[in-house]
């Protein structure tokens, strides 16, 4: 180790005390690894600053001696993008400690939080202001306020009240060279020039650290509905969701579609689990209708089931059950929360998160399914998920009894461009809610516009030019060949 | 004129032929100067492409001989943005003749617009298809689509449906090289880094040339009840608006206050109007509540009677009167919208466009108003409109009689810069939905985060770097000291 690596070292430790610089292998080990196992780094050490002040410190110290740092959240991410190279040259930034929530406004609806406050506390120090934070996902227990930001992440409630873009009211971050911008303060309406926080959500910590945010808040829930619902094919659930978009308005909160497959796979994986239905059917549809007043939750069971019985009579669904109970909704939800893990459980698969314009979903899911079916034969294609946002999961399944390693080494590289080709040629993205990262970064290279991909490196160059912050994730300057 | 000009004049002409490119004076010379008449500019000439590829080749064009260029939509900008300086150096370029609405998705909600589509002509083409573009301002008769892209527009519907960033899906533009930037498919979900288009939305045409938008329609409305509400303070309007918000949740979409003294202006100034209640009140709120559906229409006016009668009995109002017919409403918004020209008629006004955090803008209008009028004996400091958004019109009027080119030119530059002072440390903005240009560039450079400005001159430097679209608005290369 170079003299200059001993200077940022003993500079770090004099910034950040014992409890916030560690250099151990136990210590830095656990977080060397993304949390799907899939990438494994190395790291200079692991730097853990308590205030802003700290964290703006490192990076300046960093900057100074052209260290770089790798910023970390919950490390819960699905694209590597929080995981070091394996050179060992970087710093691990974590935020876990910047943890704490600065305040809640219940009369304007909004929350100032540190980076590092998880996602589930921010639900909880909400709901005792009788308010809600309108963003969840499977993550929620690890996942940070600052890595949902930096990977604008989405969820199941992006139908009603979008990603976490539309979330966040004010936004403070930590530049490349150490100085802090801070857009903190929430304005309904400012018209000062470019609307810099923008860049910050969504560039993975490549442009800067997210240190802190306002974030907008909703009335609780007064009330919901859950209802499930089959389905003979993909085009009456897209049919339905426009019945239902134009029956509740903006009631309608949640909207998943999975396959009489993925359903199959769930009932195998929970031996406790049934059917919400009787019947099979080719499609189901979840559907969530809230209400935040107690009129609305007066009259919100005889408004879904209106609604259902239209779509019934319309012949847009083929049955249909609301759940009687919160337990029963809750167990509904969890048939939907647990298809990752059926189908993981089932076997190899290769996963994509991809978008598409809503109203060609239904027809991507058939059209791209077959053609993969085709090209691999053997495979099982599904798709489920977020409907409503045009966002779905579409597993690619290896033919039963296949080993696991064998089968992604053959065949994953060439089965996820051709996924990656299909949802380009449909106008769709290679990337709906997970992220970059490293795992899709010659994906995107391969794949997006030229036009986008220049843009990007130029604002990456202005502003980090020498590559600081988040090397090799998401963006890098040097152009590069595809690569899978 | 040099060669390189002649040459460059040649080239437009062959691109965009007669009806596309004009030097004449008598064409061009109605666009050289705002319509508030306060800037005046000069032009090589005025380019009007009809399609984004003529646009992008003169962009390519001007490129190549190093000319700006001055992108102008309607013209009906209030900071100065669209007019070019006095160098006559630059191509004023208009996009009136992009003026197609390529499509309409009544099931998506959505309608693709070229640039130069005007508002009015939008708003009309979604009624047709019963639905509404949410958006609307005093100049919709001229200001075009991607102008109000451009400038971030506002208006009187952003409490409920936010400013024209959130209307924006999908976005086209034409870049400082001439290399189009196409997202204009909307994906709900779509995580393949930076989200690019936020860039060109509010930069007022800095970076790029918008050239066309896939925007965000909704519901066309079933019914609506318009209230004028008599207040004792301003503070009680703020809780009167929480307490609506409360009552009638996502249904309240416009909040507007004015003190009895603009009401007075107007009531002088329009010889048929009259004071919608018998008694004159210190303040005064129009509030407008919307039905998008026959079943919210049902009980629309009794749910606003319920609200406001408990506002009486809460005391948070002193009287109030609901709209009895569709004319009684719009006489109600004709006195809100005649706020400016009555004033105008009264005598000179300073006007300033600004924001401030929601919960802190009643204090702000008692306690800034106060101070204006105290360091400046005479004057009546006036805040009205968008209290809902945090953003009014703080107008700081002449005494009686006073002239106004000698009082505007003695007075004017002191008075702006108080109030600009005040308004930044309150944590405002002194640009809530006007913008920049070249009007409010030297406060902007006084007063704006250091840390921001460098940002923002770093994205310009990257993208734009010889400084040729539209130069001296917003944002320029070079720092620049303070100027009024």
């Amino acid at each position: 180790m170079t003299d200059t690596f001993q200077d940022l070292l003993a500079e770090l430790r004099a910034i950040l005390g014992t409890r916030g610089f560690h250099a151990d292998p136990e210590t830095v080990g656990p977080w060397l690894t993304d949390w799907r196992g899939r990438y494994t780094g190395k790291a200079l050490g692991l730097a853990a600053p308590a205030s802003t002040d700290e964290l703006a410190r490192v990076v300046r110290a960093c900057h100074r001696a052209g260290v770089p740092i790798v910023p970390q959240g919950g490390n819960s991410g699905m694209s590597g993008g929080a995981t070091p190279d394996a050179s060992g040259s970087s710093l691990l930034l974590t935020t876990r400690r910047m943890n704490a929530i600065r305040s809640i406004d219940a009369e304007a609806r909004q929350a100032v939080c540190e980076a590092g406050v998880v996602l589930q506390t921010l639900h909880e120090a909400a709901a005792e202001k009788s308010l809600r934070f309108p963003l969840t996902l499977g993550g929620k227990g690890s996942a940070t306020v600052g890595g949902l930001i930096s990977t604008n992440a989405g969820g199941t409630q992006v139908l009603r009240h979008g990603v976490m873009r539309a979330q966040v009211l004010g936004l403070e971050a930590v530049l490349p060279d150490g100085r802090v911008f801070d857009a903190l303060t929430p304005l309904r309406k400012d018209n000062r020039g470019f609307d810099l926080k923008q860049l910050f959500i969504g560039s993975e910590g490549t442009l800067g650290i997210v240190t802190a945010a306002t974030l907008r808040l909703v009335p609780a829930l007064a009330d919901r509905a859950v209802a499930w619902v089959g389905l003979a094919t993909i085009h009456h659930a897209r049919s339905l969701l426009l019945h239902c978009e134009a029956a509740l308005g903006g009631a309608l909160e949640g909207f998943e579609v999975l396959p009489q497959d993925c359903l199959e796979s769930v009932l195998d994986y929970l031996p406790d689990a049934r059917s919400p239905l009787a019947e099979a059917h080719d499609w189901h549809a979840l559907i969530e209708v809230v209400a935040e007043d107690a009129a609305s939750a007066e009259s919100l069971r005889s408004r879904v089931e209106e609604c259902l019985a239209a779509a019934f009579e319309a012949d847009l669904i083929k049955d249909a059950v609301l759940a009687s109970s919160e337990a029963q909704a809750e167990a509904f939800w969890t048939l939907r929360d647990s298809i990752s893990m059926a189908e993981r459980a089932r076997g190899p698969a290769m996963q994509h998160d991809i978008s598409v314009p809503v109203e060609r979903m239904p027809a991507f899911i058939e059209e791209a399914g077959a053609e993969v079916e085709t090209a691999f034969p053997g495979v099982r294609a599904l798709g489920f998920g977020h409907l409503g946002d045009g966002n779905i999961h579409f597993h690619v399944a290896a033919p039963p009894g296949t080993d696991r390693a064998t089968w992604e080494a053959s065949q994953g590289a060439a089965i996820n461009r051709r996924v990656h080709d299909l949802v380009t040629a449909w106008g769709g993205s290679i990337s709906a809610e997970h992220g970059i990262g490293q795992s899709k970064r010659g994906e995107l290279a391969r794949l997006h516009d030229p036009v986008a991909l220049d843009l990007m490196r130029a604002i990456k160059a202005a502003l980090d030019p020498d590559e600081l912050l988040n090397p090799g994730k998401l963006v890098t300057l040097a152009r590069e060949s595809a690569k899978a």
